[in-house]
């Protein structure tokens, strides 16, 4: 139980980060943390919720996944340990981990209180430092979870907004659901429901595919590919097709079989 | 003992972290490396002293903070090692420690002369590689600083001059010190130094508080907050502070209790 | 056998590089994963080897180097596993072990085949995660590199093209073979044989040199050093020379021993 991740918006330039990890080998020098990102966008709960279904399940068994994208951090927002199957994940409840309450199993659910598991100051503006790093230390090292709080229900737990995905018998009507930094443009339209052939359009341009690997289109009209996230993404050999497109999260698109 | 962090402005695009990793790891595969950030604007002494100043005391005591913000290297600045109460810090004796010096109780002040504990082949632009690193890995071995060099005196050490923080009887004068990555301007007032209600000014624009949380604010205006660093924080919700008034480091504000 | 680092352009805010660690710690809880970076410009070759090859030889012998850099992911070009006398490097045969290629003593060379050494599932776009990274956490273990396939003749390695590196009585034609994040322009011309006193031209700006550290400049003209990576540089103290002279990979310059 002593793998931790990190994702969170606290970004590479400001000693946030480092300082989760200070806090977390003060409490369990035997810790082993590893970065998923410190990347995201500030304060955008989609992104981070992206990031973490395509990222948590490759961790060992029991592995801690810390996600700390709190925008509502000091307000009235609940801190959370979401004990699943597998895996635990500490955060704030506001939709970050939306993916993981819809498709895992829950075992349980707990209300972070018991402040003698956090730093013994508490800040306004830094629960990352102050109370989840803590939680996620002590978990760590074995200490039971109901240790740090009372459970609360399921239902309690907030979910982001469904992106639309629609299929029709010969069409599907979709949205981007991330962009990544190659300009990859990920739609939320499962691998597993396409067939081969395909026509698609998304902000005026048309793409094609399914093509077997990036190298099997040009270098100049968008393709559609299999994603390595299990989703179709549309891209452009050796550019960068989110740019070329002005292609951002939550765009529509549409594919019809060919 | 073997906790080391790293303080640099190497970046994450170069390999020259990753390096001095390898150059500690290939002394003492035991050694535990935690970044702190290795995005500190190339050769900003000031904010590489802030970073460290907000982030040394959260890692386990006896961790060896390595701190590697150079514009000097090669040239007469010393290379040191610094003795506290309860840490480390390594690097070049060019104010990166002010607030070390200013705040810690200093056991030792080492210049590290002795080359037998170095890299074989010192160059004249990286001894964050081929003379800190090494030292840090040595000295998380155990070995006894006294071994890396002589004791110098306290009083060779350089610190950066203060920025102003002026108390009146209702008044405060003082300036920025830092602008995190989400655009939060924080000041050098000491949280514990402020009442509960204030208003103030910066770059000709007004700002107030303090408010209890981040989302204790509207979207539009300029508000203060006591921040996670100790010191008094000047923010927009959902937004970047800094770049709306153009903030930036040393820029002077007032501020009086209402 | 349980150093592992990591050489990619999955950048720092995907979640690639983080799901490669996970993976690779799913097989192998005790390996030691280092990042060199996962910076390197997209599908960037020649990055890619410079980077990796002023880094390589500082960590502890036996480390696994995974550079994954891999614009035909999915096509025919080659998995490899290259064994040298001191290390192994794992990745696409693209160009990206040009330097390890033409330097190292190579002990064998495996093409991946074994199917049963990788994630169950392979993606077309994600090799790194499905192929190399299980490979390098195998091959910590202390697997023999024979299970991964079969051995192949040094001969079908890629390279990539040589720079121009041209020495005559008293001058040299070179080229920039790296920019680093200062903006100090790394030459293709080994420190080894310059002389100390040199004048050179680079996109019309002319520099001069050598000079013993970066502060024994002016911050006004373009000076010449040994670099720290084996190579000359051009620099401008406490600027960055790169954006002043618009310089870039592969452009020339001319150096004349004075």
């Amino acid at each position: 139980m002593s793998f931790i991740t990190l994702t969170t918006d606290f970004g590479s330039r400001d000693p946030f980060a480092g300082i989760l990890k200070g806090v977390i080998y003060s409490i369990n020098p035997n810790a082993k943390i590893t970065d998923i990102t410190n990347d995201v966008s500030p304060q955008n709960i989609q992104q981070a919720n992206f990031i973490l279904k395509t990222s948590y399940r490759f961790f060992p068994k029991n592995s801690i996944h810390l996600c700390v994208v709190d925008p509502g951090v000091g307000s009235a927002r609940k801190p959370l340990l979401i004990e699943t199957s597998d895996y635990f994940f500490i955060g704030p409840n506001n939709g970050i981990f939306s993916t993981i309450i819809e498709t895992e199993n829950i075992k349980q659910v707990i209300e972070l209180t018991e402040k003698k598991y956090w730093l013994p100051e508490v800040s306004q503006t830094f629960h990352g430092r102050d109370i989840f790093a803590p939680i996620a230390a002590f978990l760590s090292q074995g200490k039971n979870p109901k240790h740090f709080g009372n459970q609360i229900n399921v239902n309690e737990l907030i979910t982001l907004p469904k992106l639309e995905m629609r299929q029709n018998k010969n069409t599907i009507a979709a949205q981007v659901q991330f962009i990544d930094h190659f300009g990859n443009i990920i739609t939320n339209i499962p691998n597993d429901i396409l067939f081969d052939s395909i026509k698609g359009t998304i902000n005026n341009h048309n793409f094609d595919g399914l093509v077997q690997s990036f190298s099997g289109s040009n270098d100049k009209n968008l393709s559609a590919i299999k994603g390595s996230s299990g989703y179709m993404e549309i891209f452009i050999r050796n550019g960068n097709a989110a740019h070329t497109i002005n292609a951002k999260f939550g765009d529509k698109l549409t594919v019809s079989f060919v």
